[in-house]
């Protein structure tokens, strides 16, 4: 992905780049894409049954990465507070659909594979959380 | 919209539908297409300039909103934690965006719709926090 | 939803308002709801095992609408080309996905729910498609 | 991106990856990030009221790449009338998009990289429709 290249180009920015910041996006969207697909290849598994709720997590973490990707990488005014919460919330998801894609690793790469994508994900969030100044 | 009637249809719903819930999911989808169109609009007044930051928050919110309404309407499995946390961070993003509309709405109608749409999601948001049970 | 509202006060309509767009518009975002809600409730159902290709084409029809409904409603600058291309990939997600809903309409009433959005979105897709003018 | 080792790991794939697909959902994510980012420097920019159109292809070839990431990704099922139209509609807006921001890539770095983004993911689309078959 272009992130840091797009982020770095932005008449804002001019090479004050938050790295935490564009790993995270950059994280988000591997998250998104990660979380999809596992949501597909567990619908297609013959244990679907099994997996309903591991199906529910993977579409929710997915909706929230991508909502976070997208706002995160906003560089034109500013929206902390916003962007704040998000990554918080971001974190929350990842976390929650990785103890359940943990779950059945052993059983399903895909679980495994995406499990991996969303401690990333956590762990960015939390990263780029502290990079972001908060004032009431 | 069909939000309470697809998630009374839900099999495990079965008429326990969280009044709340489905109007503040119907309020993000609202809103959400309210701050797509703000953005849009504000983009093409002659005053533009002057407009950044409310396109910015625009577009933030609507991406909050739909992953907030597409989260907020799951009813298979459960994932309580995370659709507190999305509510919470709906409603900032809701009440920022509408704090920013609101300095334009005597100009600008369309700022004026939005910053009505922006404030009935803030508050259906907080109203459906209320009815999520949350354990740790 | 605000959709009239928002769109008749964009600065370059004044009035001149597509009410077949608009309509297509509603229908959409309906639809991609409409659409999720049954791919979760078919998720919930004891015989999600023969419901997985609705899953997919709900999953599927979502993506599109929204897509379809965010990029149909911009009225600043212009791109007829795509929006006439966008609207007829539409009304064939719409069309496939009512009619894999329609052979559960009988067993699940999201079922029947949501291929009557279907059909009502597949519509108003091919009516506004009408209306859209395209030069090479 | 894990694009291809999350599909490989589908149930109904076993090993019978289509290249062609898979670069295409890479592609996507790349320029649907790209395009947000584009969006988002053109509104920063001083000069942004001459690059409206700009900003507006950019959202519009976003919300396309996105969903056509999400669509083509999905091996539970199928639905390739859709996956082929929707290919085909975002390289609509690949081209439309790039041929935008070409005519700024001279003064806007980031309009330079996102038009390379948008070429990029024309062609991929343009390649993976070659591979999709479709029987009426």
């Amino acid at each position: 992905m272009h992130v840091q290249e797009m982020i770095s180009a932005h008449p804002d920015v001019k090479g004050q780049v938050n790295d935490a910041l564009i790993r995270c996006i950059e994280e988000c969207y591997d998250c998104g894409q990660s979380c999809l697909s596992c949501a597909d290849a567990c619908l297609g598994e013959q244990d679907a049954n099994q997996l309903k709720q591991c199906i529910r997590l993977n579409l929710d973490c997915a909706d929230v990465c991508f909502a976070t990707g997208a706002t995160g990488a906003r560089r034109t005014g500013s929206n902390e507070e916003l962007i704040r919460s998000m990554l918080e919330t971001c974190a929350v998801a990842c976390r929650l659909c990785a103890e359940e894609c943990e779950k059945h690793a052993s059983r399903h790469e895909h679980c495994r594979v995406c499990a991996e994508s969303c401690r990333r994900c956590e762990e960015a969030c939390e990263g780029a959380v502290r990079t972001i100044g908060f004032r009431h």
